[in-house]
Formats: structure tokens, sequence, C-alpha cells
């Protein structure tokens, strides 16, 4: 039997609750993770969110970039005041979670065309300059492990849709952890989600329903797959 | 002599104070403005943060999207709870202050290739349904407002740039703007802005230096142009 040490990190970042279909799709694939004999880091960003950057954040991380990458011991000992230590204790937490988890799965609905703020504010911090490079080898740390993003948007954003040109999501997070060096990355996306709460999308309820099914299937295939 | 009753609100957004290019440009504009009359409604979203959207947001959210387009006193009277009137309270000063403006002047930089989490907590919380648009008429409010956006960039995020494709600040905001109804939006970016901070940007300073002046230069004729 395998000891798994390193657990799956479960980001949660909707301000709904039992409505909210990326928190559902999130925990199916955690459940069947623990089913699996996995561990799971939890963390709900919404429900305690992430604090924004202040000052200090930007004057520590600028005095890091221009020594290059660092450890984090090292960023550490560059701290200046306390204002700095306060940063890097909102930060140093979050920055560990990710790298000690071996999968990362992040439940992201649309707001407003983009991920949530509560969702940003969690990748503002947590891209502090180096964090997820290692000093001496240079090799980029989220290469070794598996990204799911289960998404969840009110209408169609999908290739085609009239509305792919505000898809502001998927695409940015595609973006966003490529260039972290995440090249183990998995979108599942359930569409339609807001068909009964808004007038205009009333007659997709069949688009809703197998769009949910879709994704559900998907989201039990990957954790089964990637536990 | 004209009397200006409706101000420019100016909302920035910088995590940095003095070093910020956004807020520089920003005041750049606010005085040539105040200089010529205006007078500016001002906030700051990183100084003061936007509260993140609670489960209460969504559900009076949904409650009112299933009616259609309401006044903002009609929504005020379907408030159920006292969470429900609290997100409302944090709500509506930041709805009347954007539509109680003329124009309205936006300071973000980039993070993380896209806009700070602290001017996403401010979208996501105006955006609240049909808040930007007339119950009896249905045209949309902001059609009739200038919106200048400020942006900064450590690098280069242009057309044609290697790092075009990383860019989901300016894009972003313009497809959020334009299906809010804004037509009336101008861009003014200046790039490079982390030459000094960032080796591998070292031997730009020229392209930085050149971003600097255009950018000045253009946010001074707009200021005259539209106040």
């Amino acid at each position: 039997m395998t000891v798994m040490l390193a657990p799956l990190l479960h980001v949660d970042s909707s301000a709904d609750r039992e409505a909210s279909v990326s928190r559902q799709l999130g925990r199916l694939f955690a459940d069947e993770w623990r089913g699996g004999g996995g561990t799971v880091r939890y963390r709900d960003v919404s429900a305690e969110p992430v604090p924004p950057l202040r000052e200090a954040y930007a004057r520590l991380g600028r005095r890091v970039e221009r020594k290059g990458v660092l450890s984090l011991d090292d960023i550490a000992a560059l701290v200046e005041d306390a204002d700095e230590q306060r940063e890097w204790d909102l930060t140093l937490p979050l920055i560990t979670e990710v790298r000690e988890a071996r999968a990362v799965l992040l439940g992201v609905p649309m707001y407003n065309f983009g991920v949530p703020a509560t969702f940003k504010a969690w990748i503002d911090r947590i891209s502090f300059p180096g964090a997820f490079v290692d000093p001496v080898t240079g090799r980029k740390l989220l290469a070794d492990k598996d990204f799911v993003v289960v998404n969840a948007r009110g209408g169609g954003y999908g290739p085609g849709a009239p509305r792919e040109k505000f898809e502001f999501q998927e695409s940015y997070l595609r973006a966003y952890l490529s260039d972290k060096g995440a090249d183990r990355v998995t979108f599942v996306s359930q569409e339609f989600t807001r068909v009964g709460d808004v007038p205009a999308l009333d007659g997709l309820e069949d688009l809703a329903a197998a769009s949910r099914a879709t994704a559900r299937s998907r989201v039990l295939e990957l954790a089964r797959a990637i536990r």
C-alpha cells in the first residue's frame, strides 16, 4: 500500500454555499480522492478571505526580485520591518500549502467574466517572486503537480459560443498556470448554471443538464486517474 | 461658467503608494480635471478594501434577477434579512457613486496578468444585476459616461509583444465595460514599469522612459478633452 504524504490541496472560492456548482464539483472530486485513501487539505477563500496585499508586500517583493530567485528561508531573512513581517506571515503558509500538495483542486465560479475577487486575492498573494521556482536548479516546482480546475459559468462561454469573447476565467487561469510552469492542468467546466435564475437563459434546461452530467462524470474520472 | 454637478469618480487600486505608476497617472489626470474647475470623488480600494461578496449578496442578486431589471429602491424593498441588508448597504453606495459620476477614472496596475484582487472586489460588488440599466427604458446608464483607465504594467504586453497572450488586464476591462454598455472608454497604458527591479528587463530603460512620457502626455490631453 502506498503511503501518501502529499495531500490534495482543495481551494474553494464561491460566495455561494449549497447552491454553488463549483463547490459541488469540487466536493465530488475530493470525496472520490478520499475514497481512494488520499488526504485533503481544504481552504475556503470565500469563508476566510485572503487579506489584500499591502504596500509592504510590494516592497519586500521588489527587494527579493532584485536578488533573483531565493529560497523561502532567504526571503524571510530579507524582511526589514513589522509591516513586511506581517505580509510575509500572511503569505508563507499559502505558498507552503501549494508547494506541499501533490495535486491542487481549484473551485472557481465565473464572476463578471473573470475569477472571483476572493480567488484573485489568493493568486495575488501566492505569486510572490520566485515562490514556485527551485533557487538552486531553476526548476519550476508546479511542473510536478496535477492541477484540476472546476469552473462554473452561468451561461455558455465555450469555443464558438456568442459570448466566447467574454471568457476571462479559464483562459486567464490557463495562462497564469502555464507561466508558473504548471503543465499538468485540466479544466472541467459546468455551464448554463444560471438557467432558472436568468430569464434570458429560459429554454436552455437541456443544455444545462447535459453540461452538468458531463462535468460530474469527468470530475470522477479525473479523481480516479490522478489519485 | 458651467456648473459641474456630476463629479469625476477616481478609483485607485494599487497596493503601492508613492511607487505606484497607476496612482501617478491617475493623480495627473485628476489634478488637471480639478484645475479646470471639476470636482473629484476619490475611492482607494487598496487602502479601504471593498469587502468580499457573501452568500446573502448572491441570494439577493438571484431574487432580483428573476424579476428582471428593477430600480435601486425596488431592490432595497426585496431585502429579506439582516445579512442581505448588510450586503446591500455595502453595495448601494458604490453603485450610486458610479451612477452619479459624469466620468470615471480607473487606476489599475497589472497583477499577475490581470486586475488586482482589490479592484476585482469593487467590480464584483458594483455588478449587481441591473444596477446600471434604466428599469423603465432599458437604457444602459454607463453609455453616457466617459471612462478612462490608466493601466500600469511591469513589462510589455501590447499587440505583437511576446507576452501579449498574457494580457488579461486591459482586454478584460474592455470586455467588461462594453458588456455594461460603456462605449466611451479610453485606455492609457504605461509599460515596462518594473525596469530596474526585474533583472530580465535590464536594458529596456529607453522603452520604459518613452512609454512613461507618452502615457503622461495622453493623460493630460484626455483630462482636457473630457472635462
